[in-house]
């Protein structure tokens, strides 16, 4: 682990649950939507419209984080950022969330302590905080959370609102995520931003409500690439998308010098990259600041195609592939 | 696994992701509280009275259950379960679940299936229904549910408002849970109530509510045994609770013969067994239809006795313990 403390903490067996759900919970400052935060058998948390949303991303060791690429601080903030990024797909405001976390009972306490710092600043960013949660004994660490978003009064942004003859657009960036995957595989050293990318996404989380505000006719967060989630949309909405590479060209160039480094191809990045957490949207208007047009909704049938031609490569992650093995 | 269909499924690596979850979701009735169900990249639940309930529990294979005692439609009961007790604990009305699941690439989908399904038929006992989940890939099965959950108007009923002066009453059994694991673990055959209800609890879902309307000044979900759990009443309301054991005889009687059976002190069971998820509440008055006065509150210090005298028996389960190890 790169910031391995294991010399100096008490392990989570020798501090016991409580004790450790304590040291967790005391001192953190909860928002304005926490009514009662932890430390019941459940958390009270405004739902101001009478509606919540609610969403759920399970992360495992060595599935989905390594230990030996990310410290604990990263792991939370990207466990956080995955379920954030879904509260913002819907067009709303994550609130609150929950964590389950199972660790081998040898896990120094601080490993905890700065995962769930980790999470508590992902979480400051969009004015959350977490309000309840339950530690367990595991094998490996898995990392479980579960959201809740506010709405505010709008209407949710569906995948299947969609219709043809509207632009598609994303707001923040493609394929980061999936070069600095394979930039971690590689021998080849630098690079770190994008390293980084894979390690901690940066979702672009008020872009969400922004394109709601505007209204967005569907939206999803694109978790597991962008051809694959855009194909979610297709598919509940019966319209076709039609990509332009042109309009990716940024996307495309700004990872065209570590794609030669590895020997990888960047549009494989850009259309079948996931983890990113960009959020992907079709407008009948224009779109709002913060987005860029990449494409068009056509009459169906539903698929994703690109400069008018079905795509060969890497579509996307799904959780029981294997990609690179 | 006792209802081993692995001969006839295809595994979730055969499958994948997206069908497995299609084959999940397609055809439940959802309840009405649920606006927008399952398939986008959150859901929408109605939150009535402008709050919401919310709070997560972790079940891990082997540790919190085993595959060759209990069949995957009990562990997907038994996750609700521990959920939905802990919205009852709050005196409120569990509405919706999210759940994470983990396993190998190699599970058959009909387990998966049946896991849902038990799901389904406890959430179905109280009404609510499954909203959404991510399912990944992990060495051994992961269950993380989070639940939502409504006070339809009422304040919360924590922990902490218990005062010296009343009544610590029950509603549901105790000490099933801890006498089943025991006869699990023994040679012992028959006793096959019990052995049930240490796979599925059977949480006294309407009493919280219920309580909660007469007047309940504190709640908890006896998860961890009933003196941990009192504990932590007493802790966080600054108040001493006595127990009765004659008030308790009939839980022990419940449990003399098992005891006898597998050697056991069935006052270990009733006082310091967890997983039952019956309901524990003080009451300043009378109570309701339903619960049984075990005990009352007195003065601090903040502790729990029986009898006047403090307990030396094992008083309840931590997450990094190793019971019976």
């Amino acid at each position: 682990m790169r910031d391995d403390t294991s010399g100096k903490s008490p392990t989570l067996e020798q501090l016991g649950e409580f004790a450790v759900i304590d040291r967790l919970v005391r001192g953190r400052r909860l928002p304005g939507a926490v009514v009662v935060g932890p430390g019941d058998d459940a958390a009270v948390v405004s739902a101001g419209d009478g509606r919540t949303l609610v969403s759920t991303d399970m992360l495992v060791q060595d599935r989905h984080f390594r230990l030996d690429w990310s410290t604990p601080h990263e792991v939370g903030r990207k466990a956080i950022a995955a379920n954030a990024a879904d509260i913002a797909a819907m067009g709303g405001r994550a609130t609150a969330f929950v964590v389950g976390f199972g660790a081998p009972a040898g896990t120094p306490v601080d490993q905890v302590g700065a995962l769930v710092d980790g999470m508590w600043e992902e979480a400051g960013q969009i004015g959350a905080g977490i309000v309840g949660g339950d530690v367990v004994r595991c094998p490996q660490w898995v990392v479980s959370v579960a959201v809740l978003g506010d709405l505010d009064g709008r209407a949710p942004v569906l995948r299947s609102g969609a219709k043809a003859g509207s632009v598609v657009a994303v707001a923040g960036e493609l394929g980061r995520s999936a070069a600095g995957f394979a930039l971690w595989r590689s021998a080849m050293a630098g690079f770190d931003d994008l390293r980084r990318r894979h390690l901690v996404p940066q979702p672009p989380y008020g872009q969400g409500v922004a394109a709601a505000a505007a209204g967005a006719e569907a939206m999803i967060d694109i978790s597991d690439g962008l051809i694959a989630d855009l194909r979610h949309i297709a598919d509940a909405s019966g319209v076709g998308i039609d990509l332009s590479t042109a309009a990716l060209a940024a996307d495309y160039t700004a990872l065209t010098e570590a794609a030669a480094a590895v020997d990888a191809d960047a549009w494989t990045w850009v259309l079948g990259g996931g983890e990113d957490h960009a959020l992907a949207a079709c407008f009948a208007g224009p779109v709002p600041v913060g987005w860029r047009v990449i494409g068009k909704t056509v009459e169906g049938p539903a698929r994703v195609v690109v400069d008018g031609h079905p795509w060969r490569g890497y579509a996307g992650w799904q959780s029981f592939d294997r990609p690179g093995d």
